[in-house]
């Protein structure tokens, strides 16, 4: 039994066995190996955060990650930029027939290692797989159930102030540009590793050091350009950023002039915007780089007085333009 | 803009485009409007079932139903028969490039429908674009949040005890069996619809009648056999059914036999199998058959004292033999 067939996706005894051999060994959680229709989870104390995400990254095994890492740091980060605590994953994996289960174990060893990392439980998962050409190796879907019990207070758009600065929490386009280097085989010599990470410690630290955060958003697909477009369109309000102070590497800057990409829109899967009260900035700012996470953070821009509701940017010279939601392909399954 | 395209799927312009045109108009709940990362929702009281899968169902479209009504039936039955409530959905799109927008709005707008008939609202969602001949029109992932607060207690397979009832809700095979035809164009003149439905109404009266239920599953994936094997091994009880007593048309038994399938195995999508006390077996049978979706529920067999940890079937003749798990490829992506 070395790849994957329709037999493991029929509900029959192949299912069964790949479940208990593969799943359950390695995710190693009461709720699956109860083997229900569903999983049973205590009540939780506060309101409920959900949040699901599918994820077709090609290729599956990067530099810094995979696709099942991938699939647990997003949906961590999609919860603990909603301030919540992620509690619980379910996973859903759709596999191409022919897929060899060697990979499938690397790849549910690594997303049980990252689940550890970020304290969530694999309550619940399903298995379907597909023909040969009808998928591309693997797909998952990782829902998260996070609660939202510690901080008494919501983090939402309509919260935006003007005058608000806006926290990058480090470098931008890392996760984009490994995963081009290495789907499109451009044989350029590259470290650039995926910056995919869970979130959930920084962003714990940050909601306990202050009551002051507005909102917070990890820049993934469509990058920091596309989120602070989206930070623009939900607050109604215009917001300022300055090239200068954008954290970027000479390696991913040099990586993107040459194939002609902007770092704006570059996704990340490790990265934190957090925007904060003016008052309230310096201390977030400490709390933040004291994390090994955020240990690159800055403040790039703020919110400013303009009835426009335009993203603009600064450049090194002082000139300012409008940055708009990108249009078009950009990067397709990066994540 | 009639197809899909790489673009929709690369979380600019056009997602967002899409995401406003088709998901938030179709299911127009608050929490989708709001645009976040997470969608919060307020406390739960009770333990908490949730609930994942993946449906990758060809044809996408079939009589009876699609393959977006499949994906909320399927997520609200998994709930339902854990005696669970069911409350909230998300749902997770990886689409073809290439697929047609009017064939994504109709599914979109049946899920909507179906959502509606079972009472769950859709809270977050997930878009992504693969290339095409990277997957096959459409695959929805479904995730199921409900609540247990009604009834006091938890059904387990550990409940179960030897003079139990088993009753099945209605006809078997339906399913399967009009999702081969219509696959296959075995140009077979056949009237066979899907029983796709959502069990959430019949589960609900029968845990109000009695605090009997043992346990209660849906034979999807399978079928009858497979879901009853599995109620073996995790109850370590041996079980008996009759097949003089198994609710099937003539017209599903004489397409199998054409085809060669054992109807024990074929998938259902909206029956019941319930286990329940032999003391009030009578009321929760009355309590089926008086609803619609259990018309045709019947008692099919028993618990039995044995310690081999079988399921067994006796034929019409009165001979008794072993139904096993199913092995092999059965009916590859039938949900």
């Amino acid at each position: 039994m070395d790849i994957i067939t329709l037999a493991h996706g029929s509900g029959g005894e192949e299912t069964n066995q790949l479940i208990e051999d593969i799943f359950i060994r390695y995710f190693n959680t009461k709720e699956l190996k109860e083997q229900n229709d569903s999983a049973i989870l205590n009540e939780l104390n506060g309101k409920i955060a959900v949040t699901t995400d599918s994820f077709v990254v090609n290729p599956i095994f990067f530099k810094g990650g995979d696709i099942g890492k991938l699939s647990i740091c997003g949906t961590v980060n999609d919860l603990s930029v909603s301030g919540a605590t992620p509690l619980y994953i379910t996973v859903g994996f759709i596999i191409e027939e022919g897929f060899e289960i060697d990979d499938l174990k690397k790849i549910v060893k690594s997303m049980a290692i990252t689940a550890k990392e970020a304290k969530v439980k694999i309550v619940a998962g399903d298995t379907k797989v597909v023909e040969k050409g009808r998928g591309d190796k693997l797909y998952i879907n990782t829902t998260g159930i996070g609660v939202i019990e510690n901080y008494g207070y919501i983090l939402k758009g309509s919260n935006i102030e003007v005058g608000d600065k806006i926290i990058l929490s480090g470098t931008i386009g890392e996760h984009g540009m490994c995963i081009i280097n290495e789907r499109e085989k451009l044989g350029i010599q590259s470290n650039i590793v995926s910056d995919c990470a869970p979130l959930n410690t920084l962003t714990e630290e940050i909601l306990k050091c202050t009551k002051k955060i507005r909102i917070m958003r990890d820049p993934t697909r469509g990058g920091l350009a596309n989120t602070l477009n989206e930070l623009v369109n939900i607050s109604e309000k215009s917001m300022k950023i300055y090239k200068k102070d954008i954290p970027i590497t000479d390696e991913v800057r040099n990586f993107c002039d040459l194939l002609g990409f902007d770092p704006l829109y570059v996704a990340n899967e490790g990265k934190l915007i957090c925007i904060v009260s003016k008052n309230e900035v310096e201390k977030v700012l400490k709390v933040m780089k004291s994390n090994i996470l955020g240990k690159n953070s800055a403040i790039i821009g703020e919110v400013i007085k303009d009835d426009k509701k335009n993203l603009y940017i600064e450049n090194a010279l002082g000139s300012t333009k409008i940055l708009k939601m990108a249009q078009g392909e950009l990067l397709p399954r990066i994540c």
